[in-house]
């Protein structure tokens, strides 16, 4: 299928479904504010503006609020910038204005949320969780992410809410984004990039078993692409033939992701910045009990820009695993595709990306245009 | 499923395909005596023992002859060792033997295949083509391949050549592997490995073609791994973000495989070899008119091994295009899953590498464990 542009429409899948009187909610462990979850909720000419994104998101754009159910991080670009941690530049307070928009709860916090949701509780909605100023943090860095929910706690909190609020033959449009895969990716931080794969794992497992008990549901899972060229399998020394190993248990030694560590590294202010590196970095952070003389000399060197160590921490760890990258960026690598419940047949093959939006607006009988005309008058 | 090795039947399709009664074909660009072809064809303890390979091939082993049609390279291993370019540690002479084990038809030549060929001529079974001592030539050498047939030639032939053969429902199995994708990608070389791939592409479109006037054929393709880690996408500077871009033309401007160049410059006796790895290697051969002064430094080096002076050159054009590896050798990246025809949507979805082997036999209703018995007992 080739798209011709003048026929894309820019109203978004949930915008239609919202326009059929579904329900509709975003679940992600970014900012609520970033790439994907904007895509569906917002129309702005750049992803990075994201003051205006959570405006739209919190109702005040030309269709008013679409979004039932909005989770995730991104709580500083809801606060105005007289607050401190906002990441606004106008004084706008969105949290303060969200009841304006029909937001009757709000949450911050896991115990929040756990609250709402206890037993045979569930979140009333318009329902917003914002439950960090930036994106959640890493699963692997669990210390710092006590009062946040996981992806499958929301996910599971989601499905719940957005099933005893529907009415009869409502339904719900949800997209759920296990965000920070790729930012791990990005880092090529090994460590940080599985455990939020077992993450998403983990919740794809909460949403077939809800697929199983309500089979008048679609289950669409994949990526809009792979990122760092990762490879299981890596050749360490390039004057020889590898060998067809790889070794987990250095991946499940290290306790921190690297976009943890880079910082203290390149913060550090104190007297013994090569011990530092040694025992605190690479020994307790990483699990690194082997590091090179090279790998201290470049780590102690404190001229080494924040963004570069931690590429060579990932680096550090991946090579000890015999993990391969070949980009901090995106690939053309083709992406998995995988569907459950009702129609999931029509997800069946190679499918050109753009075909998936298709597939799901004809799935649930959505009227793009008439939302894209709305949204150009 | 999980394969219970005590379960695991040595006998294989082709060889229970021909205890049914179907004709049994193999076409490949390797020796025929390489890994894959031979796993269809052989019994032996290593995949380097390729005379012992070609011994069972030619009939003599314990099935007798089970192929009936049998192209690709590997002459080598079928010539004693009196012979010059032989390589048999014996005197065996499989091709002096081969009437012995019914094979009528023998071709060693592009010609010697189209003579056959011609118009509604087709090869007559048992056949023997053999058409290098060695792998085929790759497709980019084109100079090198003037007497040696296309993938997609030989497949197109072997396709008439088994169905004019067959009697009424006798059918056949045959398999056919563009084998060099792979060697291309070993040596990390873009250009000899994306010819490979394009002539691949006309090789599933001829036997799509048949399939669609043969319905009652069960079309398969798929690969048993990744090689190289290969991404379209690959951080050229380490310091800076990648643009998301590649490069095709770079490719295109290439006319040589590495594995025809390296030999070139790894042997040059001549006067001036930076002069002649710059303009005969780089310009000529690569396509690269602005080598750096390490890429002429590190080439001019007599010392250099001439597989690392391959993997060089392979980088060097890769590295232009925009296009990354992480190793020399296979990854565990997930490989895409074809099928067309009768019974494909047994292929449907995710399946481990040793499923598609079960599915074939139950497809075919074959007894592998019968063969097992027969080579066992």
């Amino acid at each position: 299928m080739v798209v011709d542009p003048d026929q894309v429409p820019c109203g978004t899948i949930l915008e239609a479904a919202k326009a059929l009187g579904m329900l509709t909610g975003l679940v992600v462990t970014s900012r609520v504010t970033h790439a994907t979850p904007a895509s569906f909720s917002a129309h702005v000419v750049h992803r990075d503006l994201e003051a205006d994104i959570a405006t739209h998101q919190i109702g005040d754009y030309v269709l008013g609020r679409q979004v039932d159910l909005m989770m995730g991080g991104g709580k500083c670009f809801f606060m105005p910038n007289t607050t401190e941690g906002s990441c606004r530049q106008d004084d706008r307070d969105l949290l303060g204005e969200r009841e304006k928009y029909g937001w009757s709860t709000l949450m911050t916090s896991l115990k929040d949320m756990n609250d709402l949701n206890k037993d045979s509780n569930y979140i009333k909605l318009p329902a917003l969780g914002l439950f960090n100023l930036d994106h959640l943090n890493y699963m692997i860095d669990t210390n710092l992410r006590k009062d946040e929910p996981t992806l499958s706690q929301m996910a599971e909190a989601a499905l719940k809410a957005l099933k005893r609020n529907a009415g009869p033959s409502q339904g719900f449009f949800l997209m759920i984004e296990g965000s920070r895969i790729d930012m791990g990716a990005h880092n090529n931080d090994p460590v940080a990039h599985l455990h939020e794969i077992l993450e998403y794992h983990a919740t794809v497992a909460a949403v077939r078993k809800f697929v199983k008990n309500n089979p008048n549901t679609l289950l669409i899972s994949t990526s809009d692409h792979e990122t760092g060229g990762f490879t299981l399998g890596y050749q360490p020394d390039p004057h020889k033939y590898p060998d067809y190993q790889w070794f987990p248990e250095v991946i499940d030694r290290a306790t921190a992701s690297t976009e943890i560590l880079a910082p203290k590294v390149f913060g550090y202010k104190g007297k013994d910045r090569r011990e530092y590196v040694r025992t605190e970095i690479l020994r307790d952070g990483l699990g690194i009990t082997d590091p090179t003389k090279e790998e201290l000399d470049y780590l102690s060197d404190p001229s080494v820009p924040q963004g570069e160590i931690m590429v060579f921490l990932g680096h550090a760890i991946s090579h000890r695993a015999y993990l391969g990258w070949t980009t901090i960026g995106h690939t053309g690598l083709d992406v998995n595709l995988y569907a459950e419940g009702e129609n999931s047949s029509l997800l069946r093959g190679n499918h050109e990306n753009t075909e998936i939006g298709q597939i799901m607006s004809e799935y649930l009988n959505v009227d793009l245009q008439a939302i894209t005309k709305k949204l150009t008058k």
